[in-house]
């Protein structure tokens, strides 16, 4: 088999078979293929795409590059969820303690992410004592009796697709749906999970611009999961402005918290309804979405979410009294107003660019080195549709320095007031096969 | 300007700036550019194709990557011609003396070749003494005084191409007509001539297999020698079958000479016509394609072009005397018959599979190492639509060696002996614009 043939039937539109899909992996991954050859690979898959098979196979072979986590001696279907990323999204933090409420086991691995903010081990790390320096054997046992944990990455997880995406991040073949699909889902079934809930962020903020290609992505994903034996779902949600108020690290556990006692935002408490119902139905607790929802609407009521959080972050040293003295949670030192300008309602709320305002003021890392303050961040006050009058408050900035002036540039540069404006619709679509 | 953004470009089929080809090809030579980005973006302009602009930019720019040759001291207009590529094509040969002796200056540069047989420079030397060893003053003066010159090709002439095209062939992004069609006329123009005919072949034994896709090249070459300022003209020859009946070095000379002395095969003499009558065209000898044929017939006639032929060998240290008396050529040790096993007409005769049966002789190199033998090679006596009966030679193989069997095999599996079968049409298509 030589690599040359293989990018010349790709070229032309054929389909390649499991063996030589291996074959490029394979040979990428272990340097036999050079870079050149790969990034044509990908530019002819940019253009001809692939088959769901070929879609599979790819993504098992991505799989197959590196070591795979067995959570076999955890009981249950273990369902995991991706988001594909946004701004504010604190779900994960919400979503984790929500369905281990209701026994269905979270075993979780996390990294700390580059971004606007910390990822969800960031995040966590807000709660004094926390940590996530637990061996496999306790993280099972932890899992098995509190249905709950998180651990570091560790071993070597899909190097192929670490190696491939670096290349396509220089060669212009990012934007590849084939590819995009089974870099996530390699990643998600090297995890061990056996179930798998995704969360296809869309708009302006989002990496898909447009709900027509989030569910073009959403459909590749879930054909991939299911055809290689993970039941997969996934929604398409909004991301033209944030979720819920807060971005940053500690504000974001805060309005974690608050959503798990039921006072979160609406967008961000709906948002892990429905995640929420696809994962209780996939972990097989509930038959429907339907009834799902109203399990996990019971746990938040009776308080059986947030004991669950509490306890969770006790499990792994943490200081649960977070959740009733939010006092405790890194504070920052200033909080300064951004009065509305004009009067109107908000028109729009650029997610990405209120994303490099909180960036701005070190809530997240731009390089694997960055330092991040887990103090900083942003709490919006007003969202899209909303009414407000000059000199409202728009925005409250958590900063840890007096001189914020070019965050609030970026802040008034991302929000418009008009005449007329209206909330978007926050879930696009769900699709379950 | 970064690589990344021009890849994506190109990707998305917008049109590259004469300034971003520049950056693309420079930095690639010069190796700020790595082949990996080279390689996605070649597969990107495979499929995006390119406008006559960016086809002339791109030409451009791979010939300003290294030096080019300055032929302004040779008084006239220098006509050159290049073949895409066939099986025993003999007319360089004698296309070289027989525009000359109309006062038409060749100032040829010639590398030796890989392929079925050598390139013009090998076949030379099959002529005893014949060198190209001489310096660029003495290679003017000849032709300013005799109008045909050969000299050996030196500088560094577009290294752009030579690292485009090494790359090429191992990413599946050989077969693109704006990365041919600029690879091709970039070397032409570096050499200097003022116009250019080009005879792009077609058919099995050709590069383009089908007449659509040779005229698609033709045009665009075309268009970019004009666009860039250099008279081009083009036709499109049959290579479905091999031209004229010599294939090897030595015998390709004697093929010429008879040619010359208007006693060659049938299609050489014709395509040696029609290549000529562009030729005189575009020097400015004659107003039309038909009054250019007369002139060229009548120097065959009157055996002028026979004689420049002979004083071209000698102002080159070549015996002249091979043109008298043929058997002062390098000769083969064996002459072996390939007698038809059937009665009928010849169907077929595949071209590159007859050029492999001269390869496996020596009379061609698969690699620069490969020794070549001048000698030897292969006569047919039968071309397509020629009846034929059991027994009568198909072909005669010249040898140096007494076991040809593998030869004769290949031989045997590229001749079609049929009830019917007639010769392909010979000139396709001429195009003049």
């Amino acid at each position: 088999m030589r690599i040359v043939d293989l990018i010349a039937k790709k070229r032309d539109g054929k389909e390649l078979s499991t063996q030589e899909i291996e074959f490029f992996v394979k040979g990428y991954t272990e340097g036999a293929i050079p870079d050149y050859q790969a990034s044509a690979m990908m530019m002819a898959i940019y253009f001809q795409d692939m088959t769901d098979r070929e879609c599979a196979d790819l993504t098992m072979a991505m799989v197959n590059s590196g070591d795979t986590i067995d959570l076999s001696a955890i009981d249950g279907i273990k369902v995991d969820k991706h988001s594909t990323g946004g701004v504010g999204d604190t779900t994960t933090l919400v979503l984790a303690p929500l369905v281990a409420a209701l026994d269905i086991p979270v075993a979780k691995m996390s990294g700390r992410g580059l971004g606007h903010t910390g990822g969800t081990l960031d995040k966590l790390e807000s709660v004094k004592g926390f940590h996530i320096e637990i061996n496999k054997e306790e993280f099972i046992d932890l899992v098995n009796r509190h249905k709950v944990a998180v651990i570091g990455q560790s071993g070597n997880l899909t190097p192929a697709d670490k190696k491939m995406y670096a290349l396509r991040d220089v060669t212009g073949t990012v934007n590849s749906i084939p590819l995009i699909a089974s870099s996530i889902m390699s990643k998600k079934i090297a995890a061990g999970s056996d179930a798998i809930v995704l969360d296809v962020k869309t708009g302006a903020g989002a990496f898909m611009k447009t709900d027509e290609d989030a569910i073009e992505l959403a459909k590749s994903m879930v054909r991939i999961g299911n055809n290689v034996g993970r039941h997969t779902m996934a929604v398409i949600s909004d991301m033209s402005q944030p979720l819920g108020f807060a971005i940053g690290n500690a504000l974001e556990v805060q309005e974690a918290i608050d959503t798990l006692r039921g006072k979160g935002p609406a967008d961000l408490t709906e948002l892990t309804l429905v995640l929420g119902s696809q994962m209780v139905v996939l972990a097989k607790k509930a038959n429907t979405l339907e009834e799902a929802r109203q399990m996990l609407l019971e746990v938040i009521n009776n308080g059986k979410a947030l004991e669950k959080f509490k306890a969770f972050l006790a499990n792994q040293g943490g200081d649960a009294s977070v959740v009733d003295h939010p006092e405790r949670l890194p504070q920052a030192k200033y909080k300064i107003e951004v009065p509305a300008k004009t009067s109107g309602v908000v028109a729009n709320i650029i997610a990405d660019e209120i994303g490099v305002a909180a960036m701005l003021l070190g809530a997240g890392r731009a390089t694997k080195e960055d330092d991040i303050d887990l103090a900083v961040g942003l709490m919006l006050h007003k969202k899209m549709g909303d009414s407000v009058k000059a000199g409202d408050s728009l925005v409250t900035i958590y900063a840890n320095r007096e001189d914020v002036s070019s965050v609030m540039d970026k802040i008034y540069h991302s929000i418009a007031i008009a005449e007329h404006g209206q909330a978007p619709k926050l879930i696009h679509t769900v699709i379950t096969q």
